[in-house]
């Protein structure tokens, strides 16, 4: 077995049983934002990152800025969290190591969440920050978006909202173990169960419709796997083989390449939803995730 | 329009010409296999490479190894053209530029073509060179197997007859628009038709007679796409959006994926069927192809 491997074995095993301890009594959605945003939160950002607030005109969000990262050019990041949880706080370390790899400028933006803010809440604030960024001088074409799990919907949803605008798209977007699908009927969502100790059914269900408030869950803006994704850019996906949000992912890069774009796919052996994220117990993997990003996101703003 | 789209622009142009030209007299099989090797022969290959003939036991072909090669680690190359055409004469040039980006030695197969010598013919002369190769001092783990188009099945089927016989898999294998279902059933053969200058139906259903002679196309051992692929090694796989064979990698990734395995999968914008052997013709997208395939190999050979 390799350092990779010890490790997910290792975090598998703490995730089973947490999730054991929290089934004899189920937090409620406010203690899972704040326990998630304190454990989440207390990861130390890359070195040498500068991090300011931004509030404007109902944008909220922070600018973290690696020391030598290319100034006119940016990561526009859409943190995950079932569209229920997550925050600018519980992605920051993950923001910034992006940033720092891919030596450019990161904006990780804050979002209204379901329930209190159902869909399309989310798609118009990001879009509001896609307008935000142009305002402070990054062309599309040199932002590259991003997000993982609801926030890689988010980000294919905005592609689909610009694109139905008629605006300029991003120079690309990563996408980290995206959940496309909100009608969860890939067929990982069966197949993986036994292999993914992160996402269960009821919580996706629970998450699916906050997030729709009674909307179609097929409906292309709120699962993108369903649109038809001509004209948008080009798309680096990372997911890992042990999660059940697998399929979302290998159907998106088929339709993708079906619509004649740019689209490189990486499926991480043994790897379970969002694994960089927690780079903390899942160092090998995690870091090279990122590093594979990063480098992905520089690749795609060079000579730009 | 960038360098990339103007040289496949001027090359697809090129290729129809060609293709209707030789429809009012359509060269023999001889004919085709020499001018393929004239043509294909007289690109130059890389600077600064050895290049050594062997014949031992059966196996044919050629040493390549470029100038500060790593000695230890080789690369496999299993050539294209339908099984029924193509040499090492012919993608030398390729294979060096390989061998040469990946840093390592490279060993260029020759094989027994069809309909003179039919399936598994050709398995069995890759099988002997694998053998051959640890003979010479490669440890299966220091290896990476490749081909594009049909010797991306030839690679794939190794890869199964090596799993059949209980030997011990390379450290990965490239697969360069892979021919992986001789049925041709997947959905891209007839969608890509008409942006596919290169591959007609006809040309795949002689190639794909004269390999199987009567066998059924259906066999996974013709058609890997039907295998199951668990206990594969990781698997790279490079395709392009405008050839009928996009959906063999699409659905191969998508199995290699939900078989557990490592892989990853760049659908290239606007290229053709194995368009890195054409790098004289589309110097930006080849060359950055088999850049990026050589860095893949020598990742997948780092620390072994």
């Amino acid at each position: 077995m390799n350092n990779a491997m010890l490790e997910i074995e290792k975090f598998k095993a703490a995730w089973v049983a947490q999730a054991l301890e929290q089934a004899k009594s189920p937090p409620s959605l406010d203690d899972q934002r704040r326990s998630f945003d304190a454990l989440m939160g207390a990861v130390p950002i890359a070195d040498n990152c500068e991090v300011s607030s931004i509030t404007s005109g109902g944008v909220r969000g922070e600018i973290i800025v690696p020391r030598d990262a290319d100034l006119s050019k940016a990561l526009v990041y859409h943190h995950g969290g079932g569209f229920t949880f997550g925050s600018v706080l519980s992605h920051r370390h993950l923001v910034s190591r992006l940033a720092k790899a891919a030596g450019v400028v990161a904006y990780n933006m804050e979002y209204r969440l379901a329930p209190e803010t159902p869909y399309p809440g989310a798609i118009e604030d990001a879009l509001q920050t896609y307008h935000f960024m142009k305002t402070e001088g990054f062309a599309p074409c040199r932002m590259v978006f991003a997000g993982e799990s609801a926030g890689g919907n988010l980000t294919a949803s905005l592609l689909l909202k610009i694109r139905e605008l008629g605006l300029e798209q991003p120079a690309g977007a990563y996408l980290l173990s995206p959940w496309l699908d909100l009608t969860q009927s890939g067929d990982t969502y069966q197949e993986r169960a036994a292999y993914d100790p992160m996402l269960t059914r009821p919580a996706l269900d629970f998450c699916s419709q906050a997030y729709r408030a009674g909307k179609d869950a097929t409906d292309p803006m709120i699962s993108p796997l369903n649109a038809q994704l001509s004209g948008l850019p080009s798309m680096f996906i990372q997911v890992g083989t042990d999660e059940v949000l697998l399929s979302d992912s290998l159907e998106f890069a088929r339709r993708a390449a079906l619509a004649g774009l740019d689209v490189r796919l990486h499926v991480w052996q043994d790897m379970v939803h969002a694994w960089p994220l927690f780079h903390t117990s899942l160092p090998s993997a995690g870091l090279a995730a990122i590093d594979e990003a990063g480098a992905w996101i520089a690749e795609r703003l060079r000579e730009r």
